[in-house]
């Protein structure tokens, strides 16, 4: 029989698991609440209960099973120690160590979340037979998982893939909650495009929908953009010109096959990803042979895969 | 007897070679003219010969070397093959194959120049005793190598560590080399210091010891800086608010544990590395923990030792 493996990612709100056999194949999916309280004393306790609960459902023992992996929302030392995770309350945990001693000693691994989406998706997404990619996740922060010979680059002090936070715009004057200025995640997260189509709004009078609107989400400035809305429009050309710098100064430095775009934003599908590729070509005048880009495949699922193909990489 | 092995730095006008010991001990090191004639088909040639007289002076038999390392000018591809190398005319070679051949089939191993002097730094220079490493050179470009757990991060396409064009600066008017505008190489180089200087002196007022002088280099800029001179001091200061943002980019994309700062304009010392630093710090908000910063320390050897520990790491 083929071996199984698990992958579990937590999140502040949710605990999402998988298992799936050794070849990338999803046979079952669940999800638990994540239980904050009491500096998330519960959540290891939580993660064992249901996966053994679920084995013996589906009647797996827990011999074939080669291991579990663990994407977790903060930084992971190469060692498996989690100093401080906010998202979840942890302090100072053997995350890993911890799961491994409820589960009778079976292998276990962890890192950190946006690293281990970009394993998945490499593994069975967007990415899928690449060794080198580097995933940018654009939801409501920027996050992105580098991923180069197959192995992820973690970083020394949790700051590898923190482009969210890159410095892109010398001329903002508004604060980060990184509590820098300028930072590529104040114009190209979710909540950065409805600022910035709030802005555009406000300096110019080009028509749009948007007008007279109270509140409107960064799903309707990329859905009127695509429909020709003027000051949607201008809006996602700066977003994508940043985006594009940032892909282009990130190919001089990394170089990688494939940058994979994922995260709510890139539900705008092939509009975002042309207007991102037409100014990363814009900035690439060095070289034609460069890495490409493409959307991410797994959506939400790829922390679970990501973190099962920790353990049967 | 301990083991020997052979690191080759080839540059456009010289190629330098030393042997080491597999612990990093140079023994004996030499240079000899590049030729560059007839697409540089004689140096591979060039090379194998001076090795073997020089081993045979020294009474060091081929059996005691294990292997020959090569820092090449230029992309070398995982499979060591050079599609065009136009610092000495190579074009479609496989280097380290016909070094080997020429060698009784001793092993060898070749890489980029930038690279390999990272991997130099790391194993006897700055960047000894870590592991994750960034070495940049400011030189008359900017170049760059980057070293995770211990090895050299190519990239796919030849532009891994090409930072000297990371774009920087949105505002240039004048293009650079590589036909974009804005690189850093435009400010940060001995050339961008010596124009940006020119900039400087032309834009304002500020007492210089430079005004009137047809001519001046970057050493002199930094000279002058040294001393309080306030053309020079404001040219630096542009200079480091570049470079320092650009590590502070590259910490928030792999996080090294150290950069180290090589090449010409670093015999500045501590004033540079002060400099940028001071920047480096100031765009570095969102964490104290973070990479740190050094002086490289192997000079124009660094490309040899690099070379030799592409052979025995």
């Amino acid at each position: 029989m083929i071996k199984k493996c698990i992958g579990v990612d937590i999140g502040g709100t949710t605990i999402k698991s998988g298992i799936f056999d050794v070849e990338g194949n999803l046979l079952k999916s669940w999800q638990i609440p994540t239980r904050k309280e009491d500096d998330g004393k519960y959540i290891i306790d939580d993660i064992a209960e249901s996966i053994q609960t679920k084995l013996a459902v589906l009647g797996i023992p827990l011999e074939d099973v080669i291991g579990v992996g663990m994407g977790v929302p903060g930084p992971v030392l190469p060692d498996g120690f989690v100093e401080v995770c906010v998202n979840v309350g942890w302090k100072n945990i053997y995350a890993e160590r911890e799961l491994s001693k409820r589960l009778g000693g079976i292998p276990t691994k962890s890192n950190n979340d946006a690293n281990v989406a970009a394993l998945g998706e490499m593994w069975q997404g967007g990415g899928k037979g690449y060794s080198d990619l580097v995933m940018i996740t654009l939801g409501t922060g920027v996050g992105c998982g580098i991923v180069i010979d197959q192995k992820i680059i973690g970083g020394r002090h949790g700051l590898a893939g923190e482009i969210g936070h890159i410095h892109v715009r010398n001329e903002e004057k508004e604060y980060c909650n990184c509590g820098g200025r300028g930072c590529l995640e104040q114009v190209a997260s979710a909540t950065g495009i409805v600022r910035e189509a709030g802005r555009i709004l406000k300096a110019t009078d080009l028509p749009s929908k948007l007008r007279g609107k109270e509140e409107f989400s960064a799903k309707d400035v990329l859905d009127l953009a695509k429909l020709g809305d003027e000051a949607c429009i201008r809006t996602m050309g700066i977003v994508g010109d940043y985006l594009g710098l940032t892909l282009f100064n990130m190919t001089l430095t990394i170089d990688p096959e494939v940058f994979v775009i994922g995260g709510g934003v890139s539900k705008a599908g092939s509009y975002l990803l042309d207007l991102i590729e037409k100014y990363y070509t814009g900035y690439c005048v060095i070289s034609k042979n460069r890495p490409k880009l493409c959307l991410a495949k797994l959506g939400n699922d790829a922390g679970i895969y990501g973190a099962a193909r920790l353990i049967c990489g």
